[in-house]
């Protein structure tokens, strides 16, 4: 095969004109396929059904101190899922919070919270004239949309194979105090699947903020998500490397068990160094009487400790692997020899993300959907959803079963070629 | 017995010597009694053992159409759950979001989100000059506690046997914008126990705000939480009257199964106008992907529907009521015939309010916590901590066994007493 811009108008016509009869025999199918979000396949979901035999009617749930898990209290979660938590998160109980069973809401509460009385004593944001929060891009969508939806202006900054542009990164929080914080994905990055190197982490960790309420969003989201148990990444430990920089109270990591447990009714937590603890405590104190101590003891005794925990992940690998693999192979198959888009091997996560060409991605996307596939909606990885060059596509491959991820990707590359091909003759015709 | 007004000073000083004999007896006993917080007691919680059972490992949780309740998703709730709440509160589907664990967190949110984002296209209250809510008082010092929390001013209103003064209410929100809100437990309200009269209720819904945005924070805790079946009290639908006095998006109706199932593990919900749900939605959309559904549909089979709801609130019921007729003994007994304590006997809820003579009850809660006995404190239940008259003590009987409960009241008339005579001999000083 030869890539697309080397061939003359001709053969390019001839090829389209091939691949648009399988587009339309694809479309007669009446397919409803999707790859659009990171959601746990039911065989996943499977994995923890026995955490539902955990608690039953005989189950004792009050202690000899007293302390009963049906009742109120516990603000900061049981002390039991603190230790699991810090286990996974490698710090300390008391860094920890275990709350409900979504750390998007977590996060969202931070900035809300931030928004109206301040981080640690500082101005509360909505009395600030500006607010600037970087987006490491392509990034989560989700992510974005909280900061946006404050009002906070979003700076895209871009993405290395090493993390995000840490040059831009020193300079930009330096010279402006209007920047409150950056939304990081540090390992197995959505949707990029790569995980920080050490040198960005204490790059990060030794920034040098001209505002005191700036905070590291450390969403660790796919800590313990790998495809390969023996091809596993590593992370700097955030908190510790803070604290080593003199930064300890930068860093807000999130974590959650939805793609561990089940994506709906997991537990989610929040490390931070005690004083940024505190401080969160006693504003939370006024919003809850405390969390579902009944789904965090569930989760303790499901999963035992940090060493089952991770057992019970090579499971959720076995059942992911062949999905990315497939996906690869077929896109490697389709596309690679092309000239027609870009990708990454991830060792991780739920993503894989895709460039098109310049200016085909949204193309992209509206023509799989017309078949019958949903994809994440083009743009959606950067701020404001809009990316700059048209180019990249979040890959979701979770979801779908082998057979119907088959049919999803051979439509996804399908459309790849025809939207490229018009692409480059339009050029060609310039 | 004689009131103890009408006795002179050597009469006085010869009971209080008594009293205070029995009071150091009391602290002898190392007691560690509690009637502060309206937590259900042990046997309470028993009752709901069996909702752990209701899903296992075996219970299938994917629908045909595709619906997985252990999946992301369903920002409002499962329609079950929906059901259940719509059937509780009496009102239609639409008209409810169903949550987390926590009615308070909810409330805490509507009021976040009305600060940061405004209700319905009005400015947020972030960017208001003056912000004031009403507060019926005695009332629920957690309620207070949020609004104070977000900087707005308190307005205390007294509460009459019907519900709140109505007259005050209709002329302040009618004359005032910044008036944003008013705090309400409708029904066995917190901790008077009374329940708004239809009248009162009418009145409330052709308020004629100036402030659009204006919004009544119907806390309906304790809508099923009677102590007599057979004497049951009931409320007008304030939805269905909001609707009628063409005020439909006025109230925000708030409720809980935290005093039904489980305290720290209940579903908590909102009902109110399919516009305010719409509002609502699209911006808890930014927030979470969805709340805890296994725990929703945990409540639904356990509960099943309305009727079988309200068959298990009569077992509540006869647990606590006779705690209440205890409590109402004993202050008879001990305190009917002394002038110096006034009480309501509620027929629902969770709390009885306790009146002692003006600039008494501080001195009563500090001495009854001396002697091992923790009330609320005084004052809690007034806005910002401070009830002008030092008079009102919410005592919250729930949570002991009767045996606790009979030496509790017992130090608490006990410490009335004391207190009550120390504050007559200083008035008979002057």
């Amino acid at each position: 095969m030869q890539a697309y811009m080397k061939k003359n108008r001709a053969e390019l016509l001839t090829i389209k004109a091939e691949l648009e009869r399988s587009y339309e025999q694809s479309k007669t199918e009446g397919l409803a396929l999707n790859m659009s979000r990171g959601n746990p396949a039911d065989n996943q979901l499977d994995l923890s059904m026995k955490m539902l035999d955990v608690l039953d009617a005989q189950t004792p749930l009050k202690l000899d101190t007293g302390f009963d898990y049906r009742s109120y209290g516990g603000l900061d979660g049981i002390p039991e899922a603190k230790q699991l938590i810090a286990e996974m998160l490698e710090v300390k109980t008391d860094n920890v919070i275990v709350q409900g069973n979504s750390s998007l809401n977590l996060m969202y509460d931070s900035i809300s919270r931030s928004f109206t009385h301040g981080v640690l004593g500082e101005m509360a944001w909505c009395k600030c004239d500006t607010l600037k929060f970087l987006c490491p891009s392509p990034g989560y969508d989700r992510h974005f949309a909280i900061t946006e939806h404050f009002g906070i202006e979003l700076i895209t900054i871009p993405m290395n194979d090493d993390g995000p542009d840490m040059d831009m990164i020193e300079t930009l929080v330096k010279e402006d105090a209007s920047i409150k914080g950056i939304w990081c994905v540090p390992k197995y990055s959505n949707p990029l699947g790569i995980t920080y190197s050490d040198d960005v982490v204490r790059r990060f960790a030794r920034l040098q903020p001209a505002a005191k309420d700036f905070r590291l969003y450390w969403d660790n989201a796919y800590a313990e998500h790998h495809l390969y148990s023996d091809k596993q990444e590593t992370l700097l430990n955030i908190l510790e490397e803070c604290e080593i920089a003199g930064n300890p109270d930068m860093p807000y990591i999130f974590c959650s068990t939805s793609k561990i447990s089940f994506a709906g009714s997991g537990i989610a937590a929040m490390a931070t160094s005690v004083k940024n603890i505190q401080d969160i405590l006693q504003k939370l104190s006024i919003q809850t009487i405390g969390p579902d101590k009944l789904n965090q003891l569930r989760h303790v005794k499901f999963f035992g400790n940090i060493e089952t925990l991770r057992q019970h992940m090579c499971k959720h690998a076995d059942i992911i692997r062949p999905k990315f693999e497939m996906v690869l192979r077929i896109l490697e198959e389709e596309l690679s020899e092309l000239g027609i888009g870009e990708w990454r091997t991830p060792k991780g996560g739920y993503f894989i993300s895709f460039d098109t060409l310049p200016n085909c991605a949204k193309e992209v996307v509206e023509k799989a959907a017309i078949a019958g596939l949903t994809m994440t909606s083009a743009g959606a990885t950067y701020p404001y959803g809009k990316d700059p060059e048209d180019k990249n596509i979040r890959i979701a491959p979770s979801f779908p079963n082998l057979e119907d991820l088959e049919k999803a990707v051979n439509i996804f590359a399908l459309c790849v070629k025809i939207v490229s091909i018009e692409k480059i003759l339009s050029m060609k015709d310039k």
